[in-house]
């Protein structure tokens, strides 16, 4: 398998697992929209555990570039650079067709009987917080939230929060509970913040 | 099945489904725990699906319950009514080995592949959202939240913030998202809020 095509069957497993789930993915499925064979697939993934763990680092991967391009957005200020980061990844929601966040949806399929996905998925989710937090230190430095808040704890709520409201919008088909809590969010982060950032929550 | 296996296997359904997810569940170990046949099972269930509809209803008779307890208890204004029935969840799910919320389980394992049970889990996650609006409208007409608040927006917000607190909660085996979101939100509705309900929430 060339690197292009284990890339490929990533991709795949990614579409796959985001709308059926951990034990709704068929590992033949995946080879047969893909077009390898089964040797192919087990000589770059262990097992369905092992293939499913790197479509989630490959997950990250664009996590982490939504949240370059947001976070590391110098011509805004802190706080408009989170909420665009989760604005992002809303819109990324649209595209898929509403099927949600892939780590709220394998946390709560997995936890209970997974401690590698358990752990795995909350690694996840804290990478996240720990992203925004260094954005909330900012907006702390810079007045735009009390000196007495405590980034990381912000950081985590947002990231806790979105992932309830990303459930929602999942059962709703509607971006509406993504919107709101978002608004919710950051006028109860700021009461004083900017109305601009305000208005592009709508 | 008399009336009390049926209730049983329900239970032992409950406690199954809330550890190993749909797709996790065996009918043949609830079989096995309940210590029934097979043929007894399908005269009550037409299906493992009709089975796990029929344990989700079970589930909300305990969540209305525990609306019930909290809601209906006038000794208590209505806000901290609201937050009496999270922090009952909450004492659930410990008693649980904090296992998340069944809902937000369900909904993100299910609902990107079962129109029956996307509809399901909305029609359970806005059942609570129903009563909780008519405790908020109490709020509002007893002037502990504003004239201009959205009863409905905020007891849907709370909701869906709870159910993502609930996967984190879960994923670090932890009650401390639970608590920093109640407080966040209960902040954020009634910044006067009374410091009595604030502190409950620790």
């Amino acid at each position: 398998m060339s690197d292009t095509t284990k890339a490929r069957t990533l991709d795949v497993g990614l579409g796959m697992l985001l709308r059926h789930g951990y034990n709704g993915l068929g590992v033949q499925a995946v080879l047969e929209e893909v077009g390898i064979p089964k040797g192919s697939f087990y000589h770059h993934f262990d097992s369905k555990e092992d293939f499913v763990i790197q479509v989630v680092d490959r997950y990250m991967i664009d996590v982490h570039r939504g949240l370059d391009v947001s976070l590391n957005d110098k011509t805004l200020p802190p706080l408009e650079r989170v909420r665009k980061f989760f604005e992002l990844s809303r819109d990324k929601y649209r595209e898929d067709g509403y099927l949600g966040c892939m780590l709220g949806g394998l946390g709560q399929e997995l936890s209970g009987v997974s401690p590698v996905f358990q752990k795995k998925i909350e690694e996840c989710l804290g990478a996240i917080a720990d992203r925004v937090t260094v954005c909330m230190k900012e907006a702390k430095s810079k007045g735009d939230i009390p000196k007495s808040a405590d980034a990381r704890h912000l950081a985590n709520l947002i990231v806790d929060c979105w992932e309830g409201a990303a459930l929602r919008s999942r059962l709703r088909q509607d971006p509406a509970p993504l919107n709101s809590m978002l608004d919710f969010y950051f006028n109860a982060v700021v009461p004083k913040i900017k109305k601009t950032v305000r208005k592009k929550a709508s």
